[in-house]
C-alpha cells in the first residue's frame, strides 16, 4: 500500500485516523479531508500473533497507534466500538484492546469519537445491516480507490469506514446528531428563558 | 501521605507498583523490597469525577500511571484484575480502564502481572473471602505501617495488596506456582530425555 509522505499531509484541512481494534487483528485507515472531499491516505492491518502473550499484543497495538499518530498527525481518532459481545470475558479483552489504542491517542492529545458498527455501516452504505464486502465496495466507490489499493483483509476497510462515518457525523448540526446544543435550544425556545431577577 | 524521594529509592533491590483500576477510583501502592523485606513507599487513590467524560477519565488514569512510573521507577506492575463482572457493559468499561493503565506501564517497558481479587486476598490474609478491612489490617501488620499513614479509601490498600501478593507469588518456585519450568522438569526427570541421535 502506498503511503503519503509527511510533506503531502499539509495539503489536507483535516486528517482522521480510523481504528477497528480487535484482539487478533487491528485495522486502521487514514482519511485526509480537503474542503468537503475525503480522500484515502493509507489503510492496513496489524496482525496479532496467537503465539504472543496478551501483554505483547496490547503493547503492539499501543505502539502501532502511537506510530500512526506520529506519521500521519491525525486531528481526530474515530474508533469502531461494539457495545455488545458474546460474554464478559471477550468484552474485557476487547475493552483492553480499545483501552490501549485510546491511551495511545490520548497520550498524543488526539480527541476520540467512537461509533457502533451498525452506525458506521448506516453512515457509509445507508444500511445498518450491510456486509463488510458492501462497506468495502462503497468506500472504493466514494473515495475512488483504485483496485490495487484495496486490502485483502476487511478489518482495514472497516477502520477506514469508521473514519468516513466520523467525517459525515461531525459535519451534521448538533441537533440532528442527537447531541444537546444548549445555545441552539435557547435560540429556538426564547419563551423558556426565565427573566433575570433584579 | 509521605513520599520517598527518588534518592531514597536506590536503597531498594526491587520496586513493585500495585494498581487497582476502576472506572470511579483507581488505587495505587508502591512497595520497596530490600532482601526479603517488603516496605511501603507510598499509597493513594486517584478519584475520577462522575462529571468528567469517559475519555478524560481514561486519560487521567493513563497520566497518573505514567507519572507513578516516572517518580518511583517500578521494576514490575501488579494489577488487580477481576475476571467476572456484572455485565458486558461494565466489563468493557473495566477493560478500558485496565487497558490504559497497562498501556502506561508498557510504554515505560514495565512488565505486568495480573491477579484475581480472590488470589490477592488469599496471598495476603490466607483467606480468599477476607474483607477489604481485613486486607488493610494485615497490610498494616505485615508492613508495620503507622496508623497515620493508613488511607481512608480501601482502594489504596487493595492496590498495595496486589503489589504484596505479586512479591509473594514471584518468590515461589515455578512448579509451585503452577507454571511450567521445562528446565526444572528435565532436571527432575533425566530419564525422560531421549539420547541425541548421531
Amino acid at each position: 500500500m502506498s503511503d503519503a509522505t509527511s510533506g503531502d499531509l499539509r495539503r489536507f484541512d483535516r486528517i482522521i485516523l480510523g481504528i477497528d481494534p480487535g484482539t487478533n487483528v487491528m485495522g486502521y485507515g487514514v482519511l485526509g479531508i480537503t474542503g468537503k472531499t475525503p480522500q484515502l491516505i493509507v489503510m492496513g492491518v496489524l496482525k496479532l500473533n496467537a503465539m504472543e502473550t496478551h501483554y505483547l499484543r496490547l503493547k503492539r497495538i499501543y505502539d502501532r497507534v502511537v506510530s500512526l499518530c506520529v506519521q500521519y498527525l491525525p486531528d481526530e481518532l474515530a474508533i469502531e466500538a461494539p457495545f455488545f459481545g458474546k460474554n464478559v470475558q471477550s468484552m474485557l479483552k476487547l475493552g483492553r484492546a480499545q483501552g490501549v489504542a485510546m491511551a495511545a491517542a490520548l497520550s498524543r492529545d488526539v480527541p476520540i469519537s467512537e461509533y457502533a458498527p451498525l452506525k458506521i455501516k448506516q453512515a457509509v452504505t445507508g444500511s445498518g445491516s450491510a456486509s463488510k464486502e458492501r462497506v468495502a465496495n462503497m468506500l472504493k466507490y466514494i473515495l475512488k480507490i483504485p483496485e490495487e489499493r484495496m486490502p485483502h483483509l476487511l478489518d482495514a476497510t472497516d477502520a477506514l469506514a469508521a473514519a468516513l462515518a466520523h467525517f459525515y457525523e461531525s459535519g451534521k448540526p448538533a441537533i440532528a446528531k442527537g447531541g444537546n446544543s444548549w445555545e441552539r435550544f435557547l435560540k429556538d425556545h426564547p419563551e423558556r428563558i426565565a427573566p433575570r431577577r433584579k
